[in-house]
């Protein structure tokens, strides 16, 4: 809704690329279809890459839409976390509990299970996403590991080699890989994993120059 | 002890630079003398600028306890962090509760306090800060806001404005500022303030490239 009041806004041509890239969740009361998560961070870069080589706006958002097609994520949530304007947690969630298939906001995952192991975790999340690629996943990959802000850097790389370890298992070839706080839920604790099989244009689309906030390489 | 044993193990010729810029603790159980927190991480930038330019090492040294003597710290923690060999918390502390003067493995503070606004938090570090410089503190200022590894950009940025603001009522001119996670106590919710007080040298030190995993800017 937002973004399609954003788009009626603007005077100059406009053209939406839906990103859908959350396995968790079909549909639920939050939303209508697939969730878009952390593969829209990759979507967003690969698409400014080629907007900043001028291509055209239709080839653009039809690369979007190709990389969306390829990307899959699901997240885990260890806590909850607290929306100031709310000013209470989003959701309760035990000491020992965990939320597998969390939305970026905190939205409802697919069940809620006893903690377990990084191993554990990857394996339920990269299985997911491997099952929903199908054969797509036997290529080269990107690797998003994406924090959700409350999480150390040291057990994100602990996901990180679990997932890289099952992705390799189910055929893919990890060529680019990310490992962060960049689509982050305030102070909650937890991560998704994010795949991307990469087409040729997209692998240079990525390492082309960026210089934001939260990505900065290439200069 | 860790410092002195690498150094002797070391062949090549080695130099020292003590960092002790926390204004928050004198000495205690865990410490003789200050400790190094924050302040740091703009040793080593300037240093390794420095380093990289061929400066020889005992000036490098000497630029290094220039800044140091300049540069000065002070966080506060809202939870602890769980050091994985330990297994627990390594401290205790109430919901409502936060530690003043905290160090950087969670080391106790000043003295335990009850939550407070960010403007009251700022206030009690600044004061600190600005007390200890003296009449350093007019003048060009570099000002670090650093996460402890559990609190959102979005609140450090909160307490970056509220000290910039404080920061400049003492007389200083914030000219070059640094807000994330970078100096961590794994997931602890809190943050650090770190003032360096610029000399003109050390502008463009900090300024010059450079490309590790935390800081990367000017290539």
């Amino acid at each position: 809704m937002n973004f399609e009041m954003a788009a009626e806004l603007l005077a100059s041509p406009v053209a939406t690329v839906m990103t859908d890239d959350d396995v968790a969740v079909e549909s639920s009361t939050w939303s209508a279809g697939r969730r878009g998560v952390a593969g829209t961070l990759v979507v967003e870069k690969v698409v400014g890459a080629a907007a900043e080589q001028g291509r055209d706006l239709a080839s653009v958002a039809a690369l979007g839409a190709r990389v969306n097609a390829r990307t899959r994520s699901m997240g885990v949530a260890l806590t909850s976390c607290t929306v100031p304007a709310a000013g209470r947690a989003t959701f309760e969630i035990g000491e020992t509990e965990m939320e597998m298939g969390v939305g970026i906001h905190g939205e409802p995952g697919r069940r809620r299970v006893p903690l377990a192991s990084a191993d554990h975790i990857a394996e339920e999340m990269v299985s997911a996403i491997a099952s929903d690629l199908g054969a797509v996943v036997r290529g080269d990959a990107l690797l998003l590991v994406n924090g959700f802000g409350g999480t150390p850097a040291m057990e994100l790389y602990l996901l990180y080699n679990a997932a890289r370890h099952l992705l390799e298992k189910h055929g893919a070839r990890v060529i680019r890989s990310l490992v962060g706080n960049y689509v982050t839920s305030l102070e909650m604790a937890g991560a998704s994993v994010t795949v991307s099989m990469l087409q040729e244009d997209h692998v240079a689309l990525w390492d082309a120059p960026v210089e934001t906030a939260a990505l900065r390489w290439g200069r």
